[in-house]
């Protein structure tokens, strides 16, 4: 381990120092310690007094999540409660809330919401219910006053989602899986394997629910857990789950970096003229292509494309005006607009010309 | 298509023209227009009379490679040859070879060179082989005052990179896969499927070469072919092999970016004093992540950390020097070098104290 030698120069403090008593006592389980400091780490900088609602399904992961907070939050003086989102996408699915918001209330979190939703059908299954999911979760901050809403992803759901994006091909921000904190949502379990949240569950006594669509082949995700990573597994040798999730934290690392430099880029080299976005040629040829694609990719969303529709194909056969100059005509990209080289400039709008 | 629609103003030209007749006469088929294509669009720029050499094993891509070099050179004013490695690991691997050698001549190709290698076991079998067939590779260029030498890896060779690189976990650069110009080294069929070059060899009359280790899964690279990149095409839907090419087109050009970006940051923050490297807090913290852990990779190396013994972990623990700083001792790293945080500076060196 690096750092094992003196990286702890002060002595542990606080819930820290209960644990190793009770460590000491041979009371405290290494699982529950594990999701414990995770959990621990992740609101340690909250301000005193602050709200935080656990998103829990009753399901292993956000069971021992829910848990964990329980214990911590009120050693770093924070109000946890919990909120339960019940899709009603199976027969039994307000039992199974209602189930789980006891489980929560017996762990000392409160308030607790059940929240039921309507799951549309906009892009597909799991797209809709995450989509319900979020807003319910969102809703639920909003209700009881939390600033922090905590989910129960684990090194393996981070794992499975590098791989998802493997089949989109567009690059870091596809490869980046989730992120530890966006907006409300902190996920203090990226780093811990399921295999912990179970060993948790269990010596700490809670029995979680089994959701039966995490066996079921039809969702994608599910596919990628039990096709997928074994076999990817035997082939790469173990470790390959750890891999996963630790590539995504570095793309994801990359893929902030190189959005802020071509922001900056952008924020100098294109300027939007009345119903066209015009992008220096000088400003842009010399600076290296990653930069320069994200500044073109920005454009093209300025001049009315749509993010989901613009593949790297078109960005590509954009900068190729850009690099790769030759006299092309134009370019077409989604929603009508078109890219043109108009002497020292390109120019992306409805209908442009050269 | 992006572009489709009037991206070429100028009419086909040299070999192009050549084609266009040659398929109006419904001789060409698409798979070996579509090599000459590829090995075209990597030789145009070559200054006439360079000479390139086809590395031919005899096999599908390497074949189809040197067929499409042999019809395309001439038209380039570029000479023409090839060199078939001989890695002495089967018993009639000399045959082989000679049997390449042969089809190459046949092709137009001169000169022709067969190189008998002693492949060595550093790093496993796979690696040892590939560190004897470079050498051998650049020492046929030498010999026949060839600046190029020609590859055939394809984009299912680079989809199967991909993913070997995914387990080592390592970020951007262990998912970039092959470059498709490195030094003397080009890869004209890195966007090219197999199966073009398949029906390329069927077409052309071509009878390629089947390397047995080609279906043995003691190597890791067959069992990805043969186990993993079926499964994920399955779960993920057809098409994941050209998102893993395009992922690594892209994830190369964020990487070469940000090791630029990051070898100017340590040309700043970074000085090397005695037999220490000494690391300036202010210019690093405010960076990018991305960019700033970059830089301290550079620091550990210039210090004498060994790149391969170096992880992703060892510099996130220097990091934290940087960005956590609460009281840490110091950092071990490999080769017995040490990270500690001395004032506003974190200083690497062997047996650093703070």
């Amino acid at each position: 381990m690096p750092g094992s030698a003196g990286s702890t120069a002060e002595p542990p403090g606080g819930s820290a120092a209960d644990e190793l008593v009770e460590r000491r006592r041979g009371k405290l389980h290494p699982a529950v310690a594990r999701t414990r400091e995770a959990v621990r780490a992740m609101l340690a900088e909250l301000p005193k007094g602050t709200t935080v609602l656990v998103a829990c399904s009753g399901g292993t992961d956000s069971l021992a999540l829910a848990a964990a907070t329980a214990f911590e939050a009120p050693k770093l003086e924070l109000r946890a409660g919990a909120v339960i989102v019940d899709h009603g996408l199976q027969a039994d699915s307000a039992h199974v809330a209602e189930t789980a918001a006891t489980q929560c209330r017996g762990l000392g979190l409160d308030p607790v919401h059940v929240r039921p939703v309507e799951v549309g059908s906009d892009g597909g299954p799991e797209a809709a219910a995450r989509a319900a999911r979020y807003d319910a979760l969102r809703d639920a901050a909003d209700e009881s006053g939390a600033d922090v809403v905590l989910l129960a992803h684990t090194r393996d759901d981070q794992a499975e989602t590098v791989l998802l994006g493997l089949g989109r091909g567009s690059g870091a921000r596809s490869l980046a899986g989730m992120a530890p904190i966006a907006g409300l949502l902190r996920r203090p379990f990226l780093e811990v394997p399921r295999a912990t949240t179970a060993a948790a569950c269990i010596a700490s006594g809670l029995r979680p629910w089994h959701d039966p669509h995490n066996d079921d082949p039809q969702y994608t995700r599910v596919r990628v857990r039990h096709e997928v990573l074994p076999v990817l597994e035997e082939a790469l040798g173990p470790g390959v789950v750890e891999a996963l999730a630790r590539t995504a934290g570095l793309l994801r690392a990359d893929a902030d970096a190189l959005d802020i430099l071509a922001a900056d880029l952008a924020e100098t080299a294109l300027r939007r003229a009345e119903d066209e976005v015009v992008c220096d040629i000088g400003m842009l040829e010399d600076e290296p292509a990653a930069i320069r694609t994200r500044a073109l990719r920005q454009a093209a969303l300025e001049a009315g494309c749509r993010a989901t529709d613009l593949t790297a194909a078109h960005i590509a056969a954009v900068d190729a005006l850009v690099t790769a100059w030759r006299g092309q005509r134009w370019i077409d990209l989604p929603q009508g607009v078109r890219a043109v080289r108009r002497g020292g400039f390109i120019v992306l709008g409805e209908g442009v010309t050269g």
